[in-house]
């Protein structure tokens, strides 16, 4: 019988032909079948598959092997962003397509790719050694593309089942096929939005323009309020429980394969502009951020219109780092808004959730507890040495930008530490047209891990 | 044969059928039906009309009479404002609904119902003489909702056509149908568009989110920067110009039938906010502002994204007042955004154009010149004598906040000062969703017109 493990890029291909756009349902069948793909493959892989059902798109929870070995818990998402613009693909995303070394789909790198890499790599560890004495929970969520609303409840609910000795996922970025990154941390987030309500109606700026204050200007004196000149957020209290990183973490920069200048060119700004005492590297990763992600009101048509608008509104998100707290933040920032209101408008403020800030400082390194549990010291070290032998050098940690909130989750309800691999990079346009997957990455990554599981479980044996 | 001006409502009602939206090249058909319904009644009243091109919308000159009678101009504009949110409309805009004595439509008081008002009036009166002798040229143009860009080279090229005695106009407001006002100035105004250029590309605000600034938290900073803390414009050199009125002219505004707190309550903002040292009935109609029309940028829908937009933009208009001239503000306002402009961002400032304002004293008055044509001094007179046997009062001599810079522009020009009687309200949502007409107001006018156009002519004699 033929496996479709044995061969990794047809089966990323069939992996890719389900369009699992979660964020709509007119996708629902596309997501329903690349949820059965990954559940047949759990299945051949020997685990046992529940279908938890969830409000939206349910959650996968394989198990295999014993409950006395060493607990190792697997993260992935079958689901993947919208394909839109669909005019600017250049080929079907959802028939994917090699070139250049690369295979071009919808989910190719996020995160169909890396799962079929674990899934491949743990195929071919157990082929060497079908008894591997490791307990393994595969967890493979649906709605991660859309905020993954479904996935605390799911997890009070199933955290007995999901404890374990450490996570791992692949669901960051690495610089290139020469470097991978392991990642240590994940900024938090949290989101608000903004109402600025002035009269009753829209009004004829010429007619009335002088008695009245302008939404649109009580938008940019608020908004502008919200940061200082040097471009530190101004909201009194945001950096209160920022901790700096470790030494250490800031000198690991200095193995990337990219430098600020090139940096700057790769997202064309005329000039870096990090906050004070930080590059502009060092901010995305150390740095909490309030960034506006869409402002409005007004006219927005072709030439003009001489209105003053009844209201305006601003969409607001907040990046966290450590020991920042969504919700603290997000009532910090709804104060901020709101003192610095006019009594000559209202603004309502909207708090929209979020999840806070996650950090694993690597067993060994300055700053770690020292309290890992046996199978993540054995983790973190056999890494680096798997994927120096087939990346040709050793990984560096560093902290990454973006946030999964469910990393931090499944650390706080189900006492999980993640060793996160990350195999995708700012070439694969996530999110954006024309996704694709490194193939050399995934050849390389695969044998990483087959290494990787089978000396993971031989020498808890 | 029977004659559409024999009814006013329908004739509006017709008039108000064409989408004339100069703003956006998607009504052309629209803006054409217009012209050629004004075109067709000036051609029933006894005008020769001509179509003259311009690079936009061209302008109606019609003209009928003999050349050695007293020469009065008559100004309109057949194009509307844009009529969107298009959801706030009660019925259809362009299939205008009676009710309420109001006639609701997108132009019904901006200014196609104004322009009924004359040509019915007109149409009565020459019913009454049709020797009616006075030399009238009519003027309508299509580009006003788009600060009539092709007036000024169609006026230095017709001004020998346009030169005569006096301007009548009717495309300001009024408190209400008791009350009339003859407007004595408008103010000026200048458009500017505003981007604010970032990144090469829309970014995630995860993973870059720190390292750059953001284009839409340039804005804000930016166009803060353009007021003070009391409101008042900070613009250098901004009210280097400005004169004070006239002190009758603020004891003008004890007659109108609305106080401040009745304007606070008509607006439904929580108060007033004029400029230091001023009401807000006065500032509106005595000071400059600098208003924004319009903001946008980043993600505009529902829910968040969490991107940093590759840009950004502003839509800037300034009312001014005597002695700002439009293309030195305009200066001094582009200055202003590109002093204020970080070098991490770039600002690019487009000058829209506009006009200079206009006030004209009305014979008689303190500041008046003594120099008015004999035209002027009966038409001032009579006027004043009309509109009280219509509407039971007096007109009183305000100016308006709204700019018609063409006004100014037939002054310089064409050496015609003008005589403008409101006939629009603050009911009338100018501008606005659920437009309308005041139709009490529009059969008192039509009869004052009437009167005024036949003695206008008799007293010539």
């Amino acid at each position: 019988m033929t496996d479709i493990l044995d061969y990794p890029i047809q089966a990323l291909t069939e992996y890719v032909r389900y369009p699992s756009v979660s964020a709509d349902s007119n996708f629902s069948a596309g997501v329903a079948g690349a949820r059965e793909f990954a559940t047949a493959r759990l299945q051949e892989l020997g685990f046992s598959v529940e279908t938890i059902e969830t409000p939206i798109h349910p959650v996968l929870l394989g198990t295999r092997g014993d409950p006395s070995w060493p607990k190792l818990v697997i993260y992935g998402h079958y689901d993947v962003q919208p394909p839109d613009p669909l005019d600017l693909w250049t080929t079907d995303p959802f028939d994917a397509t090699e070139r250049e070394g690369r295979l071009f789909g919808r989910g190719a790198a996020d995160n169909k790719g890396p799962q079929i890499v674990h899934m491949v790599a743990l195929h071919r560890a157990l082929k060497q050694n079908p008894d591997l004495p490791l307990h393994i929970t595969y967890l493979i969520e649906g709605e991660e593309e859309i905020g993954s609303p479904s996935f605390r409840p799911f997890l009070e609910d199933r955290k007995e089942q999901l404890m374990g000795d450490m996570l791992l996922v692949s669901d960051t970025g690495s610089p290139g096929p020469d470097q991978l990154v392991i990642t240590t941390g994940l900024r938090g987030l949290t989101a608000l939005e903004v109402k600025f309500i002035g009269p009753k109606q829209d009004l004829h700026s010429g007619v009335h323009g002088g008695a009245l204050l302008n939404p649109l200007q009580a938008l940019v004196q608020i908004c502008s309020s919200l940061h200082d000149e040097s471009g530190r957020v101004a909201v009194p209290g945001f950096y209160d429980e920022v901790v700096d990183p470790q030494e250490w973490e800031k000198g690991e920069l200095s193995k990337l394969p990219i430098n600020e200048d090139e940096y700057k060119n790769f997202l064309g700004v005329p000039s870096l502009s990090p906050p004070p005492g930080y590059s502009a590297l060092e901010a995305i990763r150390f740095c909490p951020t309030l960034e506006f992600n869409g402002l409005g009101g007004g006219y927005q048509g072709e030439g003009s219109k001489t209105v003053i608008p009844s209201e305006a509104f601003a969409k607001i998100t907040c990046r966290l780092v450590p020991n920042q707290k969504s919700y603290d933040i997000a009532e910090k920032v709804r104060k901020a808004l709101e003192s610095a209101c006019p009594a000559s408008i209202r603004v309502e403020v909207e708090l929209k959730g979020g999840g806070d800030p996650y950090v694993v400082i690597p067993p060994g390194k300055p700053g770690s507890s020292g309290e890992e549990t046996a199978l993540m010291k054995k983790a973190f070290s056999l890494i680096e040495d798997c994927v120096d032998q087939q990346f040709g050098n050793r990984p560096i940690y560093l902290r990454e930008g973006g946030s999964i909130p469910i990393i931090r989750d499944l650390q706080e309800v189900a006492g999980l530490e993640a060793l996160m691999l990350g195999l995708f990079t700012n070439e694969d346009n996530l999110h954006a047209p024309n996704e694709s997957f490194n193939l050399q990455i995934m050849e390389r990554a695969i044998a990483a891990f087959e290494n990787f599981f089978v000396r993971l479980g031989d020498e808890k044996k």
